[in-house]
């Protein structure tokens, strides 16, 4: 092994030495945190598996650390909360050396401090191939589902869905990023900015697009009892569209099937009446998502397929 | 592969579907659960990977399921807190069966309905090795540390540590069971029973011993700035010393290797005056673990070495 777990433990814990806060009671060092809690306790866990969630050639290690981090944090913000505290589960092979690792808990922090949110624990494992679970806790006073959706609201992207999967492409196709849109899309593969700055507290649904705003829209859909009606012109008006849809148009890919399809975005999708943000089309009465019947179907990517 | 995500989410869903409760706003199914919290909140997480925190040849899944569970749960008893919610995020091979990932969530949800604690939500991944990354979460009115021992204190634990690594010991070297007290070792190593019903709440400290019982009371003694002086006879008239010693003795083993050393046991080890369950020593001016001296030095099992 390329470093004792005593040196492990104590190169994390610097990372994450969290500073005096009156929220912490007891830190990381004993058998769990001790932290100060509010009535209504928001919770998440998510794990990123090397070669599922993210590639070793193709992220470095704190950007892998930011991705699994703004993918839970995005995850607490979709139900309208407040993120807290993280806790982080790693598995290492062992022979990553100190340095990927420090980097890794320092891309963990970086995205972590975006939002005041602690790492206040966690555990590491030897394993056969490196994964990291994070459980995201936050706080919340109304809370918002995917079920609240309501005949005449408007659905709402934080921004366009697409980039990651663009990114993706680019790596696995091996397209030389030789213009500023292709820098832009490998960027939003490798560490994804969370669209912090949308205000979407005044949603009567949201959820973020993690898997796929195709599968969101689905979801709001489904648990809200109604039909999602979107509007590809709104979507092509879109900030962003015309450079996303040549990027595609150059490698041959219909550009749908990344907006639609992407996933690993985590771009907000809410509903709701005059929300900011870009809206793709409006809540009816009916089931399932429509308006897309022209577009590609796209591929969507699953787990156990 | 041999499911699709799709039928596993339904079946891990109908496994922990929880019952209608009063403290659970939101579920499972969203992007995140909401509950009920309190001022005092306990976070803890412990990652399990496969071939090295447990076997499938020595271990079925239930009992994987409780092991890892109780793990975590202990961690928040530990605190001397109340465990509430849990979230599981499972990295699975692909290829293990349906009926094997139900055995496993069956016996997550086991070993958490013993304190009345809820899954709440979780995240399934594919990957190379089968590992589970649990986060337990509580609520504590006044938090037990480590660092609390008071000069004058006893030395407590909960049942008599050593059990599970004699278990390990026979699975590892092929040793029969053809004694009671054999089955009662495979049992403590395969799926230990939480010592639940000791009340340590007036303890001055507290830690589990799943390291191993010598670490679990030098972290105590560093902790606190105090010497954990340990009575060896103490020990050796605790309740199944003699059946734990005869049987070490048939395979050539010092017990005090499995009693210090062994770890994975999940008995709770706390400082305090009057304290139920056997006593073992007593809180001096100093520092260390000290007593100990003329018995073998434990191989303690580490992760990096």
């Amino acid at each position: 092994m390329a470093f004792s777990e005593q040196e492990l433990l104590a190169l994390v814990v610097s990372v994450f030495q969290t500073q005096a806060s009156a929220d912490i009671f007891v830190g990381i060092g004993d058998d769990a945190a001790v932290v100060r809690g509010s009535s209504q306790q928001v919770i998440t866990t998510d794990v990123a598996v090397e070669d599922v969630h993210f590639n070793k050639r193709w992220s470095n290690a704190f950007d892998i650390g930011r991705k699994v981090t703004a993918a839970n944090i995005a995850d607490v913000l979709a139900m309208g909360a407040q993120p807290q505290y993280l806790v982080v589960a790693m598995s290492l092979v062992g022979d990553e050396g100190l340095e990927r690792v420090r980097e890794l808990a320092e891309g963990i922090k970086h995205e972590a401090d975006k939002t005041g949110t602690q790492v206040v624990g966690g555990d590491i494992a030897r394993a056969s191939a490196i994964s990291i679970a994070i459980t995201a806790i936050g706080s919340v006073e109304r809370a918002i589902t995917r079920s609240g959706a309501q005949v005449g609201d408007g659905i709402y992207i934080s921004s366009l869905t697409g980039w990651s999967a663009a990114g993706l492409h680019m790596l696995t196709h091996e397209v030389e990023a030789v213009h500023a849109v292709h820098a832009m899309a490998l960027n939003e593969f490798r560490a994804p900015s969370l669209d912090y700055g949308i205000d979407f507290s005044r949603a009567s649904a949201l959820t973020d697009t993690s898997d796929a705003l195709l599968i969101s829209c689905q979801s709001i859909a489904q648990a809200s009892g109604v039909n999602l009606h979107i509007d590809p012109a709104l979507i092509e008006s879109a900030y962003e569209f015309t450079e996303l849809s040549l990027l595609a148009q150059s490698v041959g890919i219909d550009v749908y099937e990344w907006i639609l399809g992407g996933g690993e975005d985590h771009v907000f999708v809410a509903t709701g009446v005059d929300l900011p943000g870009i809206r793709i089309g409006d809540v009816r009465h009916g089931t399932g998502v429509t308006g897309l019947e022209m577009k590609k179907a796209p591929q969507m990517w699953r787990h156990f397929q």
